[in-house]
């Protein structure tokens, strides 16, 4: 018997976030008069604990005790050798992957949702808004509130919704209540629904919504929660790279290459942000984040100053964008469905500290359904984006004969997703071009928005 | 932060099974002509090294390195705390669980489904057939016959086929068959669809279907697998007992009260048999298989030789049944609705050794709702019915004020079959008590067939 697992102890679970901005420089988020936004101009939407953690250029900051005590019901997650899965690829590689899928939504999204939760409630808010793509974070979130005793209301991309209507149970059972977007409890909402009657939604239309319902709210007790994106949630999530590094430390490994998929950057960065620290240390690291052709942010679209979401109610980030009113094809891996990216995935990107790569929705399949039947676990959709690169590398590895330590973030399982599989077997799922449409979006939306630099750290 | 889990290592597994079949005195299953069945009127359905397990009275078992290579993909399984239930329920009791939801297909059915998939292969077998009712073991069975390149045939329960739709998406991502039962593929499916065009099929028909299409391949390459009920299903299954007997004693606990819901058994015996052992020994505790009173085989059947499907393909079996034609209430927690019940299990509850359980439907899922809530992991219908004795139990010690040990098997998580929490939260979910026409059946279904003996074990 081979061995598979790297295991930590909860004793062992890492005590402080590793925060990305004590290492790199960033453009400030613009107000829409053009100057930078401050903290007041968050407070309506945030809490303000969570918004010092945003602005925060400390590089260590501590993890409460009610956070870790909450995060110890599936953490330490184990590191994993992907024996089968080398053996089904015969190669030199050896593949190592944190399993993100042992939580109870079963993806990544609650390393950050709990702290998100615990911080609101510690600042007197009673209710959270969100919106969700796959339905992964909104199934997060719920869970988290139901650990400290929130509300949460979930605006879910109404595709999403469709496809996947236990999704809407599970949010339930946590004491949720979950409504397809565009709703008519909007404003954001109704104005989508006039005009597009049959949008399929997106996460820029469903971020508007839940911005919308939270500032609504007059008592002041209730705040929006994103999922990704943000500084505060980039910070969360790497508690995974850090677990990853002590796991690896313990068998004697270093990676030559860290892999995540890339949909707003949060279970990327989650594990690739300690290791991108080490990169601008001097460290020889090769870092890729996937993500999907048809949502092709950071591999075609502009580094820009763009909106978050459709209704331009958040301010200008500095980021790769699409165009905020880009709505992406009806790929499955509804996780990666999203106009923009994280402002610090962004930064890393046009500095060249991280290399993007994209990957068709067949290939992506082809390698989950290899992963399924070698590893045994199922993978989301959108951590199939991830394998599609992994397959690729470890396949160049064996033409290149060279033992490649490839490590990657099994950002979820795809137990909830199975209908997409479905569709996979019986010809369905498609590949899809960006129309000429969708590419005059992204190079004409945000002509007249100032433009980021692109700043140097290393 | 207090500590939740109690790990072990891989190199920590058990590497035997316990065989209760050292320790008590059984009934022989009986042939058509009265007589004990031999290994050899097994061959045409199982390979003879399982068949040999099933005889064996050998008290340890050596699990094979190629089954503790794949058990490992998830296994051991944490022993858990619940901290949060017990804050919940107010409880001097220490609640403690077996979380075997870790596992791919999210239940304790691997356990089993990898080392009969493993005998199967050594043994020159190339397919199996199954059952399934939930859908738990099917696709556990399509999990394991994938990790050993095995092809796999599974008949579901109509009822649970049309309510669980994931379930034959989870197989067939494992490369596995799934049809609805009964079938047009099989003579037993046939006649049923005859006589009852509407049935919502059951375990016994469903049993009859893979036994017949195992037997019907006149290659001899087929063989029939079962995913609970026989002596070497609950073998296998100790490997949670044995873990869990370490995992208490690294923290010096020792359970008052073992607790496991049971349909055909095999979970309830892989945690509570490793204790069944020390009580006839001589230890004092109580011993709860639970099971829905809506298929109440061990709380009100009687102790008789009967068929373990509808067809009466299987040898008679000395067991708590409630007629092979027995057709369960459609309850949602599909894997309790069995007629039978393992004839260890049944052997064990008429000598008093275990003392049986059952709860209603709706109690299992205010439960399961509860534990949701606090533990944060959503609980499978199946689990839900061991909850509420749990439940039952933690309160009943707040009352007598003792700080009761409590052991339990959360058998699997509920992701998959979130469409019954739905059902409970919109009030469509019932109880059921039984028919006259049902009661009528368990009492003279097998008036004809010889009376198995009470023996005694202790």
């Amino acid at each position: 018997m081979e061995i598979r697992k790297v295991l930590l102890t909860e004793e062992e679970m890492p005590r402080q976030w590793y925060n990305i901005l004590a290492d790199i420089k960033m453009n400030p988020p613009l107000g829409p008069d053009g100057n930078p936004v401050g903290p007041d101009d968050l407070s309506p939407i945030f809490p303000m604990n969570l918004i010092e953690q945003e602005v925060s250029t400390e590089r260590w900051i501590d993890i409460p005790e009610e956070v870790l005590g909450v995060l110890n019901i599936w953490r330490p997650a184990p590191l994993v050798r992907a024996l089968s899965l080398e053996k089904a690829l015969d190669t030199p590689a050896r593949i190592y992957y944190k399993n993100e899928g042992l939580s109870p939504p079963g993806s990544h999204k609650p390393n950050t949702a709990v702290p998100q939760a615990y911080y609101n409630k510690i600042f007197g808010i009673k209710r959270l808004t969100t919106e969700t793509g796959a339905g992964q974070w909104g199934s997060a979130l719920s869970f988290a509130c139901s650990q400290y005793g929130l509300e949460c209301k979930v605006f879910m991309v109404r595709i999403s919704f469709d496809q996947k209507p236990y999704r809407k149970s599970l949010m339930a059972t946590w004491g949720a209540n979950c409504v397809p977007s565009p709703s008519m409890e909007t404003k954001a909402g109704r104005d989508i629904l006039e005009k597009y009657p049959d949008t399929p939604g997106s996460l820029g239309i469903a971020i508007s919504e839940a911005i919308e319902a939270a500032v609504a709210d007059e008592s002041g007790q209730t705040r929006y929660s994103l999922g990704s994106v943000l500084n505060h949630v980039m910070l969360h999530q790497t508690i995974i790279g850090l677990e990853a590094k002590k796991q690896m430390e313990k068998i004697g490994e270093y990676p030559d290459i860290v892999i995540g998929c890339a949909g707003g950057g949060s279970n990327f960065a989650g594990l690739a942000y300690p290791y991108v620290c080490d990169k601008i240390n001097g460290k020889e690291i090769a870092i890729y984040p996937v993500e999907p052709t048809a949502c092709p942010t950071l591999t075609r679209a502009t580094f820009a100053y763009d909106h978050g979401d459709s209704a331009k109610y958040t301010p200008l980030l500095p980021m790769h964008s699409l165009g905020h009113t880009f709505v992406p094809a009806p790929i499955h891996a509804g996780g990666l469905r999203y106009h923009g990216m994280a402002p610090t995935v962004s930064q890393l990107a046009a500095e060249g500290i991280i290399e993007p790569r994209s990957v068709n929705q067949l290939a992506a399949y082809e390698a989950g359904v290899l992963t399924a039947r070698s590893e045994g676990i199922v993978p989301a959709p959108e951590t199939n984006h991830a394998l599609a690169c992994v397959v690729e590398e470890a396949k160049k590895a064996k033409e290149e004969g060279k033992e490649k330590v490839i490590l990657f973030n099994f950002s979820g399982h795809g137990l909830i997703d199975l209908g997409a599989y479905d569709k996979y077997f019986s010809d369905e799922l498609k590949d899809y071009a960006l129309s000429d449409e969708e590419k005059a979006c992204f190079e004409t939306c945000f002509e007249n928005h100032p433009k980021p630099q692109v700043l140097t750290s290393c």
